[in-house]
């Protein structure tokens, strides 16, 4: 860990990570969803200006995101891996199917009304990486298996192995099945002997068919700085490493040995077998992932472009040093570190009210703002601020390209 | 403040206030929003089992919404106000029309789209508590004003007053206006000079009534002890007040002067010619409301019942000393307190996940969990917990009386 002074600093680069702001002129349109996708339609091609949007209105930046997508293809195949990217982040068919078609050989999915609701949109290699533990949602799995056959599911119990093999003879299928082995204590089977009875029974069943093993460490993601992160990262999968050795010798299958993150893309091939990174936030990048660092030892995580910003209006400037915005908790969240204001590396935005952000300046601002006027920020981390937005905004410069709808917005269960 | 064992002491009490916990055998049914409303609309009017749905689910006790919502009306008729709650907290149509019969005189909202979400359903006598600030904004508030002729908007700027008023001729309308006026520094015009100014013009402008004042005290709801928030709220309203004596006596209309919420309700009244309460988390109560301490020196702030739960299933006991949960931060946000386990008064919940909650013991648990046996959380925040459904279960007894769609979710704009 480092002292608060560069972890500071790494904020304040972070933020200033989008380049400079934009001057928006006041009087700008504010139009709704309903209408961009109208003008979208119509007569003006060139789209919508973002500075316009009704706010506040989620924009990925179209040029970014296609480069971390490609970015990380490419990173991987110098590894010798490939990517199974994580949809819980961006909860979009759309950039689901963007990920598959530059070479992503699956999507992950955390919940079944996730997978559910993107299969139903036409993406197809879905792995659905948490167990189903309701008898409901169990058949719910073995149903999508049915209309999806590519569909892989992941299984931590032997209980919830039979329970599953049931389903699947029920649905008429013979299921994929890939053992989630635990990295920490959250969820999956402990590695070793447990993890290789559930492998082992899973191998047996007569409806199931055995792809291999899932092991994601979401502690590993977020360590601060290169080498402790690839030491941490290392340390932790040791066990899964055993683990996959040993099922290897079993003759059990493993040809999935899956795990990682944006965090540690660049680590997950020092173990050997590896064969996929489940990279989610890199399409996105937030301020969270901005501050971790990179390999190179630059203090801002620049090996992908935060491409998603919230666009927020100033509704208040009477108080001295600070401004009200109309972002707040259900359009930020409250996840920490807070989120960054593009072009005022000074200010400190807190989304801490539901309904409203307030910005104060520690340096700054660079400019005075007026009511009405727009900033852009940085969210704080991408995956929860996605889940309260209908829809995002896909911008080409700084006009709006696509609606993009966040398809399974809110699938939780 | 109080020291933090007095805190603990208010929160265990607080996570015990919904009662003890019921047992509820494996194999739940685990059924879908779809499966529940035509179970509802079939050949079983009972309606399926709270513990039977698919979760996370976010649950209403509807005797003790009821309840909340009679016995804050009985309230604040003994004070001699009225009630003008805020949907903010509910987004919920349904739960609006309730408060309306129950003698409400009017529904707030803080965004644009979520009044235009309620009216569409029929809610009316509308109150917009924002300004509102582009010009696309201000048109549509004054359509929205020309269909439902009760609505009412808020403004605190003089420039703010002729946009409204220019967009209000433009819709063949007088709008009925209430000057915002701050309590704080987070939105409205400071009270005093800069008020009545505000007011003043209202009063002039051709296409505009002015109706009286606002003043909403957010940083006083939860100020802990009774004592202590009433000294809080008192002091910071008396600018207001003032504002308002001053506003009667240059014969301007004071016939509304709104603010308060579940904090101040028994407060507000102490306030000359203050009409109304804008009171929104009474009708679920949660954590935050649970720990602030009730006029009779409870702990436990019990004028109003939690009614808002989450049911969440457990997904794994693996590890010792914990549980996992599927309900984390995407069902339950990052708010403090963190939720309640109904009936285990010692469980610590850990929603810091995106996608899963980790419940820890710092005493008992009272009983043994399996995996698929469900647990109830009373959530840490009201607003921005129901701001992540679809829908909400109307619960009496433990079976699904109807399904609450939150009509307003997600409509932050």
């Amino acid at each position: 860990m480092k002292p608060a002074s560069a972890s500071r600093r790494r904020l304040l680069a972070a933020s200033a990570a989008l380049g400079a702001h934009v001057w928006v002129p006041r009087g700008v349109k504010g139009y709704a969803t309903a209408d961009v996708s109208r003008a979208l339609q119509g007569s003006t091609p060139a789209g919508t200006s973002k500075w316009d949007l009704d706010t506040p209105a989620l924009c990925v930046d179209l040029d970014r995101l296609e480069r971390n997508i490609a970015g990380m293809q490419a990173a991987v195949k110098r590894f010798g891996l490939a990517t199974r990217p994580h949809a819980k982040t961006h909860k979009s068919a759309d950039i689901a199917k963007l990920q598959l078609a530059a070479g992503a050989i699956g999507i992950c999915c955390a919940k079944l009304g996730e997978a559910e609701a993107l299969a139903a949109q036409g993406v197809d290699r879905l792995c659905m990486t948490t167990s189903n533990v309701s008898p409901a949602k169990i058949r719910r799995a073995m149903q999508l298996r049915k209309r999806s056959p590519t569909f892989i599911q992941a299984v931590d119990t032997e209980e919830n192995a039979r329970d599953l093999s049931e389903a699947a003879r029920e649905a008429g299928v013979v299921a994929d099945v890939v053992v989630d082995v635990a990295v920490g204590t959250r969820t999956g089977v402990p590695p070793g002997e447990d993890a290789l009875q559930v492998a082992r029974l899973v191998d047996r069943l007569p409806s199931l068919r055995l792809r291999g093993l899932l092991s994601y460490d979401g502690g590993a993601q977020h360590v601060n700085g290169f080498a402790a992160r690839k030491a941490r990262a290392l340390a932790g999968i040791q066990p899964n490493a055993d683990t996959y050795e040993a099922m290897k010798k079993a003759g059990l299958a493993t040809e999935i040995f899956s795990g990682g993150g944006t965090g540690t893309y660049n680590i997950q091939h020092l173990v050997p077998g590896f064969t996929d990174v489940q990279v989610g936030s890199y399409v996105f990048m937030d301020m969270q992932y901005l501050a971790i660092g990179s390999e190179d030892g630059n203090p801002v995580y620049a090996d992908f472009a935060p491409s998603l910003t919230v666009v927020a209006t100033v509704l208040n400037n009477r108080f001295p040093g600070r401004l009200t915005t109309d972002a707040g908790a259900k359009a930020l969240t409250l996840n920490a570190p807070r989120a960054g204001v593009v072009g005022e590396p000074g200010a400190e935005y807190a989304a801490t009210s539901d309904e409203f952000g307030v910005i104060s300046f520690k340096e700054g601002p660079t400019r005075s703002y007026a009511i009405g006027d727009r900033l852009e920020m940085i969210v704080p981390h991408c995956d929860p601020v996605v889940n309260l937005y209908d829809v995002m905004y896909g911008i080409r410069g700084d006009r709006v390209e696509r609606v993009i709808p966040v398809t399974a917005r809110g699938r939780s269960q």
